[in-house]
């Protein structure tokens, strides 16, 4: 009687593309539940729905802003999965760990859409902003060094010189996000600025991979 | 040592079919979000619900239309990207502010079915309803003049006739949203019965596109 | 220069088939939404959660009734769409019709749920539940009626006899759902118990289609 | 006249699949929704956002442990499905079941949430959290049982010391939760500690299938 350890638990990156792109599409739906319809200030007197609803500017703002961020995250997530050649245990349970810090975004959207406004804890609330788009950044660089790491889990044959610069961009994202956060604390329109211009650079179409003939020793 | 591009990052269309599919599927489900059970007047006295559920056919109006309309945007994306025989960078972002648009529907949603009954402020809802239907439509376009311009994305063997066709009814379309949006600012109805109409004449079974023996020169 | 119409717009069932598990997974896990945490009666006195909790069962009843509800469509409609060999826009919209109701349980559930203890509403509540039942059965049915004439979209080597049983099986079902809206109109849990019933029969197995050798006139 | 039965009711595990997949990512995507922005106590005085933010710990506490509990369900369940040959109408049922205590799980992670700072209620909302811990525990485990016994749906080169080991972890899972609840009757702090260590333990790379070159005898 021969025991062999079948490859059946060995996950193809297929079904965690499928599954993250789920999630993906519907961390961005959800965000439209965060804007609430304007409520009358009081049964009496009518409501004035125009300025009502020039007055959800922050909520529109932040909504485009998350929308787009998750895209972004959405179509990195596929560029970045063809250049896994397979997928480990630990691998599975960081991307779930970024899925669970995208799913996140809807709150301190939210909080962020609320709080523009009041003078009080507007800072607050875009430096809460602003963490939480650190963690994504953060999760997704800690899943790329895990696999890129003596070719761990990426293609052998993409050349040293693109994963060094990949690894930089990603650490420089994470760093700017941060960098982000602190100064929101002082000046969050700068903070949100700062996240914004990131948001932009990254609509840039990406690094195309580049593939070298001969496989990487580890 | 040879250095190669690979084709990695080609998209294929499939995978934004499947993604933006999720995206429809979602913001359609989540438009019955947007109707609240009516609360009791007073804890003391009781609700008289019939009333209450009858007294909610805006929101039910509402439904109906954002729903159908949604779906037609729905089928109408499967068959367009059947004309494409690529995607880019460009054309994936604009497929990503279409999608915005289309997630953003249940709110203006939840507003047309709220202030339906307002005397006051019906005119702006429904007028706000109507311009979130005309971003759709304008990006769509948009995408579609973006891919179809000297045969960019689009399949080569089209029949030039049908190309233009094709371009004057979307950018009809657009214009008749946007009409309708004016119209809104002086009769909801009128402006509402134009989106109606719209979307009657979209439930049409669209037309087939015609290909043509020669490849068309850009 | 030849014309050719493509047969590009004609829609596999594949894809509707994706569409609709997704529209039913969606509605299915929205339906949690309705039941909502209790609210302590004001802020000072302390709520007895347990009371509170167990004051729920209207909801976990409803959650579960609709929840089965839909999950039996959702094993139905794979089903059915083996029957088809084809779709055509008729079809689709119909599918999409009958996608609405679905779409449309999770409120009459809310709806059932929050006035089941209300004396003066709960027969109200119900009824409308149970024609919300009514909707999808008879979008279903006539979908099936559509599709099933003649032959039109369904495998000609299909018995007539299983066509014809299922047929009725359908009918005698949109009878039942508009027979319990009628009883609950007058004994509320009378209607339900009938809801109850036609879902516990439906989670029987399945009638196996029965094909004949020769194909079937239309 | 020959009357064939197709196999054409026979479901593929590939669709159940998808369709649990999409209800896993919809379930955790929810999540969100069950943290509240917090609201000013009155709207004269300005509410310390940063004060209520980390006041909010116990919903970021219910967020992560639900998340990874169903992340981990998402990813054994694919495991799980790798075993089974085959799928039939009551191990479809069970699955429905399982989904449904899955889709339940939003609620009492809320009410967790919403009480874990309130004296008198904080053992009754972590006693609640871990029934519904339980519930789909069991319900997997009576999938799997049902499955398992006499290799009625599942490879029959597994081995029987690798099935029945599988079979021991789970009731003792089950077990283990059912404890939990017991426990949290007494302190609410143990009975969620269980819960963590459960879910930490299940964040190991599961046991790898071992087949043998016999099938095994029913």
């Amino acid at each position: 009687m021969r025991h062999t350890h079948a490859p059946g638990t060995q996950r193809d990156t297929g079904r965690i593309e499928a599954f993250s792109d789920g999630v993906f599409a519907i961390a961005m739906t959800l965000l439209i539940l965060e804007i609430r319809v304007p409520q009358p200030p009081s049964p009496s007197e009518p409501a004035d729905l125009t300025r009502a609803l020039l007055d959800l500017w922050p909520s529109y703002l932040a909504y485009v802003l998350s929308f787009v961020t998750i895209g972004i995250y959405w179509a990195r997530h596929h560029d970045i999965f063809k250049l896994y050649t397979n997928t480990d245990h630990a691998l599975n349970l960081l991307n779930l760990l970024f899925l669970m810090c995208i799913c996140f975004l809807p709150f301190p959207t939210e909080v962020l859409a609320r709080f523009m406004h009041d003078g009080a804890n507007q800072k607050v609330a875009a430096t809460f902003y602003v963490v939480s788009l650190v963690l994504p950044a953060a999760t997704w660089t800690t899943a790329w060094l895990y696999a890129s790491r003596g070719y761990r889990l990426i293609d052998r044959h993409l050349s040293r010189e693109f994963v060094r610069r990949l690894t930089i961009q990603y650490l420089v994202t994470v760093a700017l996000y941060a960098g982000a956060a602190l100064v929101s604390l002082f000046s969050f329109r700068m903070g949100l600025a700062i996240c914004i211009g990131l948001t932009l650079l990254y609509l840039l179409p990406p690094r195309k991979p580049v593939y070298v003939h001969e496989a990487q020793a580890a």
